[in-house]
């Protein structure tokens, strides 16, 4: 299921492994300064709203287990589930463009709705 | 992006192709009569529950554009972006398991809040 021949491939991995194991600094080090992505949110454009955005999830993180991941020279795609602390089962997908061994962009998917279900029952 | 080597690649843009023309018979043949689905909402078991899942899905839908598309021989992952009635851009992704050309099992990521919040709106 793994293509390790990827190079794209191999820094989505990277960068996965990094962030799951709450290491953000590492995780940052294959973001461009100029990513753009487009979450469910919304765009965040550049490193620092990236920073932050993945900053808050990394927090409430809690496990991961990786589903399925793919790429080619330049496209990474992966798709994972989390348990963070609010929803126990939380599965993501996110679709990279690699450049140059940085994710210069993120199509990044996930459902938001037990989120806000989860802060509407925390307040 | 696209690597048709790969029959559960195949199978899973035949797939995608089929309902995203609207074509809900075409789809639903590519569907293993005892499919597990995972999606946002829960599990769903079986091609009569998935037929009325993706039926009213399709009867919404107005646009597709697939983003990125690999597999390997029993797995396929796919991204792309929807455009339906009450929300302008629902991306979605589905891990999907082929076994002789039938979908088993659709692991599937959506973000549920712009439907939840839309149908606020409408009522």
């Amino acid at each position: 299921m793994t293509e390790t021949t990827s190079p794209a491939l191999r820094t989505a991995l990277a960068y996965y492994q990094a962030w799951t194991s709450h290491d953000l600094g590492k995780a940052m080090s294959y973001i461009a300064d100029d990513i753009v992505c487009d979450a469910p949110a919304g765009r965040l454009v550049g490193a620092d709203a990236y920073r932050g955005f993945m900053g808050q999830f990394v927090q409430i993180l809690t496990g991961s287990q990786l589903i399925a991941a793919f790429g080619d020279d330049t496209t990474a795609l992966i798709m994972y589930d989390t348990e963070t602390a609010p929803v126990k089962s939380a599965p993501g997908a996110e679709c990279v463009t690699v450049i140059d061994g940085k994710i210069t962009y993120n199509r990044f998917i996930f459902d938001r709705a037990p989120f806000d279900a989860a802060r509407k029952t925390a307040t």
